[in-house]
């Protein structure tokens, strides 16, 4: 028993004092110093709560740049929040690191994840950091708030509603796939840009949070497609208990992928079931629709009515260009 | 393109739908069908929010039985909701998994987190279930409510109050160090019953939920011994910017701990500064404390004055009965 009881600040209290205080401004975080943080909802208001995980190795690649390793765990959870047509109030960080992993990979993690608080207005509010034999596990649980009763579930949609999604398909599932084998991308005959938006795409989800107002106002229903549109469409109308009728060539597809797809139209299917595309989902009341539309152009989110919602419980149907049904080996992504 | 889209089920739906759907009985989990979960706090209250995560090989063996682990990684948040005076509302649960772990497994960790999520009465409300390559990591983000602004924070210890602790110190890293080196039991001369005491002293937490309200009712300041009494008394100290002075002797021992300690006097050390205690460590002002030991009493609650704080910034001193100050090689347990 010698020495230095002074010493109080263990090597965690220093790396989150100097490298996650300065994202934690919100008052409730209380700087990091305390066991836990508050938030006071606002009156009438509703808390809506997602925690979703990445690890290396699955969700992303070991050599990943530490800030879109970040981003992407951040904003996989605010993509849950825009679906929901929920407003960012905070999140909570659990930081699992492997020994290999160094204060420079830790510096560019968190200014990367300091520009997200920014930008989409969602504050750190506390967490934990650990130790890990495994990989970098990155677990998020994150808060937003939206009028008591109001948060858009999945259940909602009703036969003669129109079927909407934000952005582009596929992307991100063509941009994992071209990583993994990129004779692929020869093969597809894509220029260097295209190419690279593609492996954008998959590196670092653009969620849709511009556009939760209008999905709460209008949307009878929605979701955000994580784990490809075929198969989180299905989820949305078992939830629903509907049919759903998706014109194939309406689906809105990036010039990239559309190029992909020209040279090589198998790839419907990973457009169409492949994960990683953080758009929106959503249904709509085809009087609610011309609303929906200006409130989102309003918000500058692109979106595009791409089928129907029909009555019965038959899987949704995709139907192509020659009037037949697409039929897919697997629905969409898992890792079970 | 051949097959079959009627098969929307993923294995990880199967999996929650079978393990976790019947921990999720509030109505804001949604069955687990949705991608959020919905809270409506009561009005005039705060939300409490806590994230803690718990990692094979580094806070449980490989080889503990899996509803306690499940449990432990529930009951490390709840001790954090507990000192803070906050009643648990619910929790949302990460689960990364290797692939050896079967379904024996899951079935057990369901068992023993659906257990406490009703001693607790604290519900699950989502989450996400993940393949890793590592160990399996827990990661939860549990929620409480009290009324607003009454969080009971580390920063509000004034000179004069007493120190207050609730059970006993030192038997989970007494456990620790058994089950690490057995043979410390046998030097130590513990009766079995003595050493199965420690050993489950560290596998399974006992937070002290039971007491919240009489800490946010009547402590200046409050947090949860995890990292050892000696370093989170420094932190407690150090928010509030404040000294303590410990007698050591005051200090609540179990059974068992004290006859590992008269068998090794060293142990004071371990006892002291080892973590994992999940007991609350709590100031109260002098003018409280009869009303604090009395709302004590009737939660059920041992508690023990251990101390006072005292002017000054200089970290807390263990008095020994020889009067003099104990000097420790490390005030608490850092994984970094």
């Amino acid at each position: 028993m010698i020495a230095d009881n002074a010493s109080r600040e263990s090597g965690e209290d220093r790396l989150i004092a100097k490298y996650f205080r300065p994202l934690a401004r919100h008052p409730g975080a209380f700087g990091l110093v305390d066991d836990a943080a508050v938030l006071t909802p606002p009156p009438g208001a509703d808390l809506v709560l997602k925690a979703d995980a990445i690890v290396g190795g699955v969700h992303f690649f070991a050599d990943d740049p530490a800030d879109t390793v970040a981003q992407k765990a951040l904003r996989v959870n605010l993509s849950d929040l825009a679906a929901k047509g929920a407003t960012p109030a905070g999140f909570l960080l659990s930081l699992a690191l492997p020994a290999s992993v160094g204060e420079a990979w830790l510096a560019a993690f968190s200014a990367g994840l300091g520009a997200d608080v920014e930008q989409y207005a969602c504050p750190l509010l506390g967490g934990d950091t650990d130790r890990t034999p495994g990989p970098v596990t990155i677990s998020i649980a994150a808060f937003g708030t939206l009028p008591q009763g109001s948060m858009v579930r999945r259940s909602g949609a009703r036969a003669g509603d129109r079927i909407v999604v934000t952005g582009s398909i596929g992307d991100a599932a063509l941009g994992l796939a071209a990583r993994l084998a990129p004779e692929g991308v020869r093969r597809w005959k894509l220029t260097s840009a295209a190419a690279e938006h593609l492996t954008q795409r998959y590196l670092l989800p653009q969620p849709r949070n511009a556009l939760a107002e209008a999905v709460r106002l209008h949307a009878s229903a929605a979701m955000d497609v994580s784990d490809g549109l075929a198969g989180d469409l299905g989820k949305l109308c078992a939830a629903s208990g509907v049919s759903a009728e998706i014109e194939v060539a309406r689906v809105p597809l990036s010039a990239a992928a559309g190029a992909a797809l020209a040279g090589e139209p198998e790839l419907i299917e990973t457009i169409l079931t492949g994960g990683d595309d953080y758009e929106i989902l959503c249904t709509v009341p085809s009087d609610r629709l011309a609303s929906f539309h200006a409130a989102a152009t309003a918000a500058k989110v692109p979106v595009t009515d791409i089928g129907c919602v029909q009555a019965g419980t038959a899987p949704p149907r995709f139907i192509g260009r020659d009037g037949k049904m697409l039929l897919f080996k697997r629905m969409s992504f898992s890792h079970f």
